[in-house]
């Protein structure tokens, strides 16, 4: 290998050796970038982790000769530094050019392997276990308690948190062009969807999280609707979760609505306040039967009647209940588990297909993409829906956001896209800290559950079936990914809004969306066609889903990673040939004003490399299902 | 539904109404094509059939009031024309708008359904069986034998082998710009591939089909072979298929060797003339240890020793065997009827990943596509092979044809593939006739296998995997399978060049590639890019192989048909506004001359809508398999 330049590879296994690596790349860059050069042994040991690109107030905590008993390659030495923020470790054997970089917050357990007595080589160190679908080894001599300070200086900057230290977030000195916390603003949001008008308002009773300390504090709610209705109706709602619009339909004013359970329990108790509120939901665009899907198995729905939960009976006049089905957390943590088990560190080649199978993940993804589609479709045909599962920040949050991207073109942008997590994950809190753990050793939490990343998935998988339809590239998704998981930025911390106030997130943290504001270029996908009006509904079929390799099998070597296709690259090198004809173009008609001077205002579409030529008529492309 | 004109669409069921047909429309597209517009129900029933294209030199036989069970759309009724080439039927319900084009050489079996005395509706009829993956049934009237005369037409046309009368190639009157029988030319691509030179020569020795009766007539072998050492290695080869050269690697000069396999027995005779043979194979570019493939698992080459076959042995010194697993035609038959099973007429969608699994067809298509990436890998590093399996004529054509496509970009042009397919499958003589089974009625003929449909899907596999690498598009693979069973071409009819001969194929039929040369358009991929040095390595694990969905799952209109993906509609524009551009940048530049007009010259790609930018330094990727 001579000469290799990799921009953007992060925490990847790479087969080369670092050489040199400027900050300004890194910053440039704005995420961990390596620069590969051909090194000579003699300097390598020399160089080794000398040349990490640390972030602005990150700072080495320890560093120590290890071995990384790597799936792949076998033992392999080399060298370990540890941060407040990082993992990093580099082989010292030119000949197996091992590169990991880890970030702390990805780690989700950590634990002594090999006993002082344990026998056997490399059989006395750490296993480290990710959030990510993969885990580390690294075997360490047995003298002299060689492991005791890295592990115990590991497990306290892995989890801050249980050790009363700072989130990474609150200690980064990171500085952006764009400041990412400006790019959702609700009200601005409601008024680009037309709101307020004559059937919604915008109201503010939740201003001090007093009415439902898990919602934002700006909610639209009908028009016809008092304050005090809204009271009555939280008391009978699951945490007070009450139904708010999340989106209405411009044209024909369905609006989708999303809440929490109604507590029915065991009685089959009534609330008048409740069935009135809802019909006047139904009125606001004369839909003649309200749709409630509620997101659970019909049996789930059922069994929350024991806790006080349960669904809306028939007492619920003009309106019809669709349970959709859909798995909980604990069903869905233990899914992504079984597939972690069929594809790292080997892949299960002799019975691939059926061993996927067996995890049922396409199966959830099936089901939460074809929620998600009956919501849209029962709302572009002009019905108004509510959407619930039992609290109403996890299936809910993943049916609301999937058919608003359906519906909405805006959201498939790649702002829009950010201002949809950020209004419908994050403000009506989806509960990110306990779902993820952010800086907690308490890796059995049973509240863990991977539903952002099941819901990342779903959104990847209409790319794939719309690849012309999203601004925004797969680059994004994998980003999105692993700083869910980083702890570098402040956007999903804590369960919600309430919660992010209070640890005064905005002012303390730097927003993950300033990281991608300020590098858009990194994110936009060249293939992107504008086309306002079209819904877009995936098929979704299990012929139709893909697993997503390249997230979760991209630790594998074997695996092709599919960093930028050729068609892509072509695509690209296309479009910059029509703007330097474009350009040589106009270059042309300024010493010249002949008649085809017309050409640069008339026919040309804009010259921006993200930009397309004039959209197409399409028609709604609407597949069974 | 307003007005809608659909191209190329052939014997889909298509869910709008014939109204209007024009000769010259289906001439110019080379292929059966549909004008459809929106007509009135009493003009419906008027122009019912009378506006079928026909091919020149094709005539009605009969046409009949039938009723199609239709798996998706339930009875529908209609009127069914049949010709001497194809079955038509079409809906004479405006609701229900169906149409079947099919050729009648896709029919393997007619059967009677529900006898004179069955009872309930629609259950006396015909049961037809087709070749491509799908079953059609009509119900008649149970009065007066409606079906006899239908039955007994429809079963003389579809079988005329079986009934004396000549297949439709030699009836069809059609006439082309080009004629596809001057596309290969053996003597031509020798030279193309630099041969003969100092280690190989061209030997007419099988000019009269003396030596190998199912070889062509043009030979190479190596230079120091004697005609006399050719005859007695034909005596100990399978058939007389002796090892001959397929393809020489023009920089290394390691070359593949295709023959059947050694006449070995239950004895374990050798013969000292196929062992020399073997060696002067080895000994032209000096490999130190010759490479012989054998396509078959080691027990089924064990158990050929039976009927006189058997593999090479230890007395092969400076040789070693590989047995690369692929299964036999009996095998493969099973395989592809599971999968029809699964697909057709409706998907398993509730355990579809393991359905798919147990069809065993994908594992199929990965041994047959990583046995020829190991011939690739091998010859392209230098070491000649030699491939069998049999008798030749099977797996030992995919292995060659595939690693020649792995290796050599000039079989990835439109015309390449065409050469690549008349050498080593027309020319080498897999038994198409037997395989498919034309004109003739024995549908149950344990000859019947679909080792090129399993071809073509491998083929189909690469070109998803380096969709910038073919110049030919998925349009032209799906018309190669159409045509191989309709029995309108003589490309893929008998088994043999001397059988083709004997019947004059290429003076009294046409070719398939005259209707492809003469719409290279239709067949052309946008996105391709030429390499000349590139060898591809596509990735053979279940994890990169798909179902090719398009081909096996067509007929069900559930399944999103991909007719032309977003991506290569941008593309395509793109291209012409890029030409635009260019055309309009010369025309400034010839009342301009000004130093930009040096342009044209210098930085600009030919204008051509399939030419490209400059080529790329690609390395050669190479994936672990």
């Amino acid at each position: 290998m001579t000469s290799l330049m990799l921009i953007g590879v992060r925490y990847y296994h790479t087969w080369s050796i670092v050489k040199k690596i400027s900050l300004e790349v890194c910053r440039a860059v704005g995420e961990i970038t390596l620069l590969y050069t051909h090194t000579s042994r003699e300097s390598l040991k020399m160089e080794l982790l000398a040349d990490v690109c640390l972030l602005p107030g990150e700072d080495r905590i320890i560093d120590k000769d290890i071995i990384y008993i790597c799936p792949f390659n076998g033992a392999v030495k080399g060298k370990v530094l540890i941060t407040n923020y990082r993992l990093h470790f580099k082989s010292s054997d030119p000949d197996v050019p091992v590169t990991l970089d880890v970030p702390l917050g990805a780690i989700s357990r950590v634990e002594k392997m090999g006993g002082a007595s344990s026998r056997g080589e490399n059989s006395y160190g750490l296993d480290i276990t990710c959030k990510d679908v993969r885990n580390l080894r690294f075997a360490l001599k047995q003298e002299g308690h060689s492991r005791r300070d890295i592990f115990e200086l590991l497990f306290r900057h892995a989890f801050p948190l249980s050790h009363g230290q700072p989130l990474f977030a609150y200690v980064t000195q990171e500085k952006y062009e764009e400041n990412g916390w400006n790019v959702y603003k609700p009200i601005e949001e409601f008024r680009r969807q037309g709101l307020p008008n004559n059937k919604w308002r915008i109201t503010f009773i939740n201003k001090n999280y007093e009415l439902c300390d898990t919602y934002p504090t700006v909610l639209a709610v009908p028009y016809k609707s008092k304050e005090e209705d809204l009271r009555r109706v939280a008391a009978f709602r699951s945490r007070g979760r009450i139904p708010v619009l999340s989106w209405i339909h411009r044209e024909n004013q369905a609006v989708i609505v999303r809440c929490s359970q109604p507590l029915v329990g065991m009685s089959g108790k009534r609330n008048k306040d409740d069935e009135r509120y809802l019909d006047l939901i139904r009125e606001a665009n004369e839909t003649i039967k309200l749709t409630i899907y509620d997101a659970r198995p019909n049996v789930n729905a059922v069994a929350n009647k024991a806790t006080g939960g349960g669904y809306e009976g028939d007492e619920y006049q003009n309106a019809e209940l669709i349970f959709l089905d859909i798995q909980n957390i604990h069903v869905m943590r233990e899914s992504l588990k079984k597939l972690k088990d069929i594809v790292y560190p080997n892949v299960e080649e002799s019975h691939w297909l059926s061993s996927l199978e067996s995890t049922h993940w396409l199966e959830h993804i099936k089901l939460v993409l074809s929620g998600a589609i009956q919501v849209a479709d029962k709302v572009s045909s002009g019905n108004s829906v509510v959407v619930h599962c039992s609290d109403g920040w996890d299936r809910t949050a993943q049916l609301t956001s999937l058919a608003m991207l359906m519906l909405d073109s805006h959201y498939r942008t790649l702002r829009g896209f950010q201002v949809l997590i950020e209004k419908e994950w994050i403000s009506f809190g989806h509960k990110f800290a306990s779902r993820i753990g952010h800086g907690d050793k308490n890796h059995a939490d049973q509240d863990r559950s991977p539903i952002f990343v099941q819901f990342i998935d779903c959104v990847w998988q209409m790319t794939k079936q719309f690849p012309t339809a999203f601004e925004f590239n797969e680059r994004l998704l994998l980003t999105m990914l692993d700083q869910l998981y980083s702890c570098r930025f402040g956007t999903f911390l804590y369960n919600c809004e309430s919660a992010r106030d209070h640890h005064e997130v905005r002012s303390k943290t730097v927003s993950l969306w300033s990281l991608v504001n300020s590098k858009m270029d990194m994110y936009l996908n060249p293939f992107y066609t504008p086309e306002s009006g079209r819904v877009l509904y995936p098929v979704a079929s299990m012929r139709h889903l893909e697993l997503w390799v390249n997230y979760y099998i991209r630790w594998n070597p074997r695996i092709r990673q599919q960093q930028q296709s050729p068609v892509e690259q072509r695509y690209k090198e296309l479009l910059a040939l029509r703007d330097e004809y474009l350009k040589k173009l106009e270059e042309l008609q300024l010493s010249d004003s002949s008649p085809s001077s017309r050409l640069a205002n008339s026919s040309t579409p804009n010259t921006s490399s993200t930009s397309s030529t004039p959209s197409q008529q399409y028609t709604h492309l609407h597949t069974p299902f």
